[in-house]
């Protein structure tokens, strides 16, 4: 295992949001392929922004990054992360979470990362995508939400009065 | 018209990765209809981001918010913006820029929002949510990039290879 897991002494109770059960809204999302857009400050004080692979593990948003990667330069122990997961089509749904993060150094790929990338590219594509980076390292983020809203306009009136061009 | 034109004394060039021609990946994403991931920092120096709707205009990014938002307590003239628009399927492709920022007050909803609802949800369907929108008061934010990059991983050798399983 790559990923040691690293227990919290007294964790913070997650926001309602993200509490189990989730919404279904939440569940939806967190077990889908959409990436995760995460926000940073730069060491200048300034917003990044980067579409991210993720994992949601019921508690904490797993991100991994490759070692050497200039996000690495902003981020360490304790830094602030803010991350939506949101669909790109009407009725638009989102999550969105912030919180500080943990990072861990790996050996290699993450584990977190291989179930990523099969989940997102499917089993076959997913391992051959893994294979493909043999001999990378990596860096595990864990993402520990402080803050968490979930939004569904699909529960909007708006969208039950069809228009007919869509 | 909500949306005065405010030229700019000296515009500086735009990066290279946006300076006409575009791209055709970047021609692609900025006319689509994939909403906007924008990241910011708010008062207390975190991070935060929210996907939004934009217009490009071939020089700066439009972006409309309700008078009264949260984030509009954290911006103003000059706060710094960074953006993401890219695809939420494999291969990915996104065109990411950050720079600087102007506000901008309207007396109602502004011009760049109802261009972008019918962009975003068609013709009638756009006319209809700004209708009910009525009464409403937005402010345009006018993101000026300094920094741009393209990435396109259609051009990956990965995907000519294809695995069978998607």
């Amino acid at each position: 295992m790559s990923d040691p897991v690293v227990p919290s002494a007294t964790p913070a109770p997650l926001p309602t949001a993200l509490r189990a059960p989730e919404s279904r809204t939440a569940q939806l999302l967190l077990a889908s392929r959409l990436p995760a857009r995460m926000a940073w400050v730069d060491r200048d004080g300034r917003p990044q922004v980067a579409p991210m692979w993720f994992e949601w593990d019921g508690a904490e948003l797993l991100l991994s990054t490759f070692a050497g990667s200039r996000k690495l330069d902003d981020l360490a122990d304790g830094s602030q992360l803010a991350v939506t997961i949101d669909t790109s089509e009407f009725p638009y749904r989102s999550v969105k979470m912030s919180g500080p993060i943990t990072v861990e150094p790996s050996d290699g790929l993450t584990d977190s990362y291989r179930r990523a990338a099969r989940r997102y590219l499917g089993e076959q594509a997913g391992s051959a995508w893994c294979d493909a980076l043999t001999g990378q390292v990596q860096v595990l983020i864990r993402l520990r939400p402080t803050r968490a809203s979930v939004s569904d306009m699909s529960s909007m009136p708006f969208i039950t009065e069809p228009t007919g061009d869509r």
